[in-house]
Parts: C-alpha cells; sequence; structure tokens
C-alpha cells in the first residue's frame, strides 16, 4: 500500500504525478492557528445603494442577511470547491463597508483555525456568497449589479507564513 | 389564516411590509422557460495562465474540474442563498473562454429551468463557484489572483421578459 | 413490477403492508396550493428577554438572524425527516411576536407549495430552527430556556382540506 | 490585520463590539471533553400513542426511525444554526420514553465531543429533529400533536464547568 | 443567447459537441411517470449474516437502519452524481431479501417521480447506500463483506419506455 | 449523568446493550494516522468501454468526472451513513484502472485521516460514488452495466491495526 502522497511535476499541488487530481496529503502538517483576509465589492445603481444604506439602519435589513449568509457559506467551503479539505473553523467576522462614492459595497472576511491546512478558500468563498446575497435581494430594482475586486488580502500560519497582498 | 404576501413598501420585494425578510410568494406565477447567462472573469500571472492552458489540453485538467464545481453548485443556490426558491434547474451549461492577453479565464453559465421564478442566482452562483474553484488548485502558485466583473448578462422569460446587460 | 404502493394495515401510512418505512406514492395526488401555519415558543429569563428586544430594535438583532435561519431550514426538511418528500416551497414568512409578560417569544411560520403534498414538516421544522437560533444566540446568558407548545396551528388544501388545531 | 476577536458590550457574546453577528473565536479555548443532555416531549392522542407503542416492539418502528433521524440532525447541526462553530462529535446516544399516563413520548440525547466549544445545540437539534420525525410520521392520524419543555438538561466541561437544569 | 442543448458528437450525452461535459437539456421532455427498480448484494460470513437477521426480528435492527439510509439517500443524488438533475420523487420503497443459503442480502429499490428525466440514479444510489450501511454496521465483526450485482432492473417511462434487465 | 457507553451484549458495536443505534464514544481513543484504501469494478459492454477508454484521452473526459465526484462524496460520508462519526479527511487519492479484456473499470480509493475512528466508510462511499457516476454518464447508451466487487482492500491504524483483504 503506498500511502506517500505523489510528487507533482508541477506546481499546481491539486494534481499527482500522471496529472490527476486528489486531495493532497496533509496529515504530516502540523495543526497550528492559520488565519486569512478575503475581500471583494458588488456595485451598483446609486438609487439601490441608498436602499440598502437605509436598510441596514432601520427595515429591510439586506446588508445582516448577506452577513449571515457569507457565515455559512464558509462552512460549506469544502462541500463546493471540490479539493478542499474539510476543516473546523473557530472563527467567521464578516465586514460591510458602505462606499457611498461608488455606490459599492465592500465585504471583508476574517477566518480563522486551527488546523493542517489554509483557510483562504473559506474567506473567498463567504465574500463571494455574501455579494451574491446583496445581489439577490436588490436585483428586482437593478439587474446590472457586477461583482469586483474579490481577492485574498492577507494569509498567516502555515510553512509559507505571512502573505499580503 | 393571512396567506396571501404581503405588499412590500420599498421596492426590494424580499422584505414584507414590516421591513421583515420573507421568501416570496410565487404560487401564482406561471410556470414558463426561464434562462439566465452570467459570466465573470479570473486574472492570473502569464506563468499560471499558461499552466492552466497547458493543463486544459492534457494533464492537470483545472478548468475540467472547475466546470463540475461549478454545475454542483448551481444545484445548492437556494441552500447558499437565504431567500431564493428551490429550483428544478433543467439546464446547466458552462464554458471557459481563455483570455490570453489578459492572462484570464471568463467563465459564463448558462442556467434553464421550467419554473415560477426565475434563475439567475443559479447562474451567478455558479460562475463563482467555477471561479473560486479555479483560484482553489492555482493558489499554491498565485495567490494574488482576483475575479472580476461578475454580473448577469441575460435572463430570458417570466413577466419581466427579456434583459440584457 | 409492482409500482403501485402498499396499503398500510396500521393508519400510519408512513409503513407499507409489512411495517417497512417507505416514501409513500404521492405520484397521483394532484398539484395544487398547499398551505401549513405552525407556531411555538421559547420561555426565557426576563433579563434575557430584554437583550433580544432591545437587539431586535438596534444592534445585536437575534430575532433578524433566526428568522434567516427558519427559513433555510424549511428549505432542508426533507434531508432531516427521513420519509419526507422534496417539495418546491413557493412561500414561507416567519413571524416572531414578543411576549413581555411571559418572556418569551414566539415564532409562527407560514410554508406554502403548489405540490402534491402538504408543508406541515416544512412549516414546523422552520418553528423549531427559529427557536433553536434564539436559544444559541443567548445562552450564554440563560441555559435554561425552554421551548413549548410547538404545533400545526392550520393546514389548508389537499385530499384532507382545512385543518384548524 | 486585526485578529482577535471583538469584545461584545453585551453578554451576548454571538455579537461583536458594533452588534454584528459573528462566529465568536474559539482558537485559543483548550480542546477538552464536553457533554450535553437535552431533552423534551411530543403529547398525542392516546390512541395515537398506542401505535406508537405497538410498532416499537414489532411492526411500524416509529422510535427506531426517529432515533437515527435525530443522530443524522446531529451532525448537520452547525448547518442549521447560522453561528454554530463545525464540531466533530465523537458520540451521540438517543433514548426514548414512552410516558403511557401522558400518551406522550419523552426522547433524551446525550451528545458528546472533544473539542473547542460545548455541544448543547447539537444535543437540542437531535431532540427536536426526533421529535418532529415522530410527528411526522404519526400525523396522518394525529395533526394535533404538540411538542413541550424541550430544554438543556445537563453540561459539562469547557470553562463554565458543570451545569444542571 | 444560445438556448438549445448542443448536439454531441458521442452517444454520451453528458458532453456537448466540445466533448465537454454539461447538464443536458431536458426542459422540453414531458412530465411524465417515471420508474426505476435497482438491486444489489451484500455478502457477508454465515456469523455475520446470523447476527443480522436476528436483529431484524428484535434487538439491533441492522435492516431498518440501513432502509432509512438508502430512502434518504435517494434525495440527495443530485448532490453525489454531478450531473443529475434534480428531481422530486414521488416515491421510494427499499425492500430487503435475506439469501440465507448465500449468506447474503439483497437490496431492491424503486423509485418514482412525475419529472422531465428518469430515476435509474435515485435507485442505484439509494441501492448502494443501503449495502454500505449494512457494511458499516457489520463492519467491527467482518471487513471482507462484498458488494456485487448492482445493476438496474427494469426502467418505466420516458422517450426510452419499457426497459428491463 | 450516565456519559459511558453503553457495552454491547452483541459484538456489532452499533447498538448498545438494549440493542438501540447510536453513535459509539470514540473520546477516549486517540488521534492517530489512520488509512483505508477500497474497491471496486464497473462491467460494461466493449462499446461502452470503449467510449469511455476515447474520451479519458481527449474529449468526454467520464474518468475525469468520476474523480471528482469519488472524491467530494468522500467528504459527505458522515450525512449519508447514519451511525458514522464526522472526519475530517487529510488525504483522498482515486484511481481508475481501465482493464480491456473484461471491459471494465476498476475505482480504487485511499482516503487518511489522523483521528479518534477509522476511514473505511469514506474510501468505500468514494468507491461508490465514482461507479454510479460512470454509470450516470454511460447509461445512455449501455443500461445494462453492473458494479462488482466493491470492498475493502486494506486498513491501517487504529487498535485494530493492519488489515488486508
Amino acid at each position: 500500500m503506498t500511502t506517500t502522497s505523489s510528487a507533482s511535476p508541477t506546481p499546481l499541488t491539486h494534481f499527482d504525478a500522471d496529472g490527476q487530481a486528489h486531495m493532497v496529503d496533509v496529515g504530516a502538517k502540523a495543526e497550528t492557528r492559520r488565519v486569512a483576509v478575503a475581500t471583494g465589492c458588488i456595485h451598483m445603481q446609486p438609487e439601490t445603494f441608498a436602499m440598502v444604506k437605509a436598510g441596514s439602519a432601520k427595515k429591510g435589513d439586506v446588508i445582516g442577511i448577506a452577513r449571515i449568509a457569507a457565515i455559512q457559506a464558509s462552512k460549506r467551503t469544502s462541500e463546493l470547491i471540490p479539493l478542499c479539505h474539510p476543516i473546523p473553523l473557530t472563527r467567521v467576522a464578516v465586514d460591510f463597508e458602505l462606499i457611498e462614492h461608488d455606490a459599492a459595497i465592500r465585504c471583508t472576511v476574517t477566518a480563522e483555525t486551527v488546523g493542517r491546512t489554509g483557510v483562504e478558500m473559506e474567506a473567498l468563498t463567504a465574500v463571494n456568497v455574501g455579494l451574491l446575497t446583496i445581489y439577490d435581494m436588490c436585483k428586482a430594482v437593478d439587474r446590472g449589479m457586477r461583482m469586483e475586486g474579490i481577492q485574498l488580502m492577507e494569509k498567516l500560519g502555515g510553512k509559507s507564513g505571512h502573505w499580503k497582498a
């Protein structure tokens, strides 16, 4: 029985020596604290932006619902992304920034675990689903909203150490 | 028993007259054919792009895996987006375009149903998860990839008729 | 090939003639509008009640989060309840009533479909998860909260017609 | 990058200093054995009770199916309750007591983990889904069944120590 | 916008003209009653068989639990099989036959829908998970159990009409 | 509060002393590296086999899609198999062997974890879903395919040590 993970001939570690996809072996990695921060924006009409802004203060809380959707999605990451390892998240925080002059809303997610692999995908998945939820709730008035600049901002922990965009 | 859906004071139909979120009543809508097309790009380093391009032709098929992830995600949309109705999709097609001069990959999804409500969210969710899967598979060599221009392109069917970006 | 559903010797229709569980045959039933209303309460310390009440007006919106959890749970009913049919819900509305003199919160859910079987379980599952979410968010200050009086209130549509508690 | 969890101004720890929901940081907590016991009853007509009792002895095993549903639901808790951490359960036991003089069935669940946070929600979710499954299987003969007294009975492990109802 | 499904150059309809996977267009198909019957066996040591047989009569009901697992799995088919359409099942029946002289247990599942595509995968998935559950419950005493002869037995409805193994 | 797991009167450890199903207590077991290898075949017409073989080399990659489905299914094992513990997989590798003279495809899965219980069910579930996905993609041309010889091949780690078929 061969139980060591095959070395990959390319730097794309999700493939083995034969170019076949696998869930890479992380069994020998240490369980350390790992943090990832991801961000992204949704751009909309100024009228749509005004409605979301009004709702976050009183009735029709689009932002509050998008926050819950983002947190819940982070927990489903390994179901959505085929080669992701299941990871027991120890913290998820979702922040929304209303950028009035751009009529845009920025979603920033911090995800943490104490585990054998990083949580970049968890943070990014949460950002995407947070923005999609805003789209869903506003699409009746603004179908042309665009999601832009979804990316990793920072990563901490693991062998690769600290990374910043 | 009040069974009619409350009228919303704002155009944000996901909220009732009191500003509370609900899954809106679509029971009286006709079951018609509905189509949605959504798109989005992921931008990367030219070296990363070259690896993905090489793999789609032979070993290490990043694009093939992202396509499967996108199709599967479209079926989970109502689990991810809180106020989405569950919808029996009748077709999902996922297309990837390799844009060499931009070192970018465009994902375009067409979703269809014969149902009471549209499939914009299904198409958009598939685009997002398709791009996230590319990110996941290439992140070991390129953490700075960005997802851009995720938006609805076209919508067909239902009371609102044909819409194009 | 026998394709008719076996008659049950007991009025418990989830069992066949041999007493074995099955998902009963609803294929011959008409697709009609079906509505169910369910309700239930969570009782707590007056101090806990005051915190929830304060939050629903401004910061710390326990009720808003419980509403989203209830709606999402209604869509997962057939995954949780073994013999439930998957049902495409056409409407879900969740109402919370703050009952000050009892230091209790009542959750009432209305679920609707146009389908071959009723949505009682969807309404009841949403009530239970709505109340559980309140418990979760307040348990740090009040572990002794109790859920009481969870029941069906009304049912409309299908062969059995109108039923009221 | 701020990676410490914000202090909450209220004792409701699921909210940060701004009143926004988050999945609280448990990364610094020790992995210890944690146990929770929850309970609840479903009340029914004496005729319904007699049917369930008969079935648990021979054909039509309502209780056996409810037990499996309860165990499976405990594993889905973090998907259902928005701010729950995913927890690797190490034990789940579900006990049903037939209370003849009340025509009621009591469901008691013990859940355990070796982890960073407690399993109260896992035990409570299992109780609720166990009772809902009994409701589902008997609703054809008794729509008026009520679930009562669902609560935590005992909690062991973690910083808060031993708690008993 | 091209909305017709691409013709496939091969008889493998899950691929389009370019050889890319897609969820094929079933939107134009009629909603008709469709039935599928699938079967399969698990072979074990005579001692293991005797334990299962004893349990199905009284305590330790392996078969009863496998039946519930099979029914629940049939509802998850479109999550597990990438290109399957989500289908609203209208009936699922699971039968187990104890074959003493072979020390084997046969699982036979009948699945039905009124829909646009067949339910072969739902029936087969239920058989597989039913057998896997028996394996799980007996593996402590018999790791060498084998699953054999899992196949479709019969298919009814749709354009392809009646098919029998 | 009794928190020790009940001793089972039978060797079927998934049942307690009363013959009731439970998720057995693994809290006291050590977290060690555990590996399981499972295998199984799908037999088909030579013409179907030729199509799959052609596709794995260029267009219509049945095997590539089945591999992804198998990996994803391994992560859902505890949702499908009622009494399985949730396990954080640290590695999953899926290998397909084309057996020309038998017109059969063999799927072999290696699953690993660092945990308190074995991963036999994860490896077996992945094999089954991998084979089911091949069936799904080829069923339009060959409904009579059969899955055979699905079994555990090897198991490493835990108290029971090394086991080989």
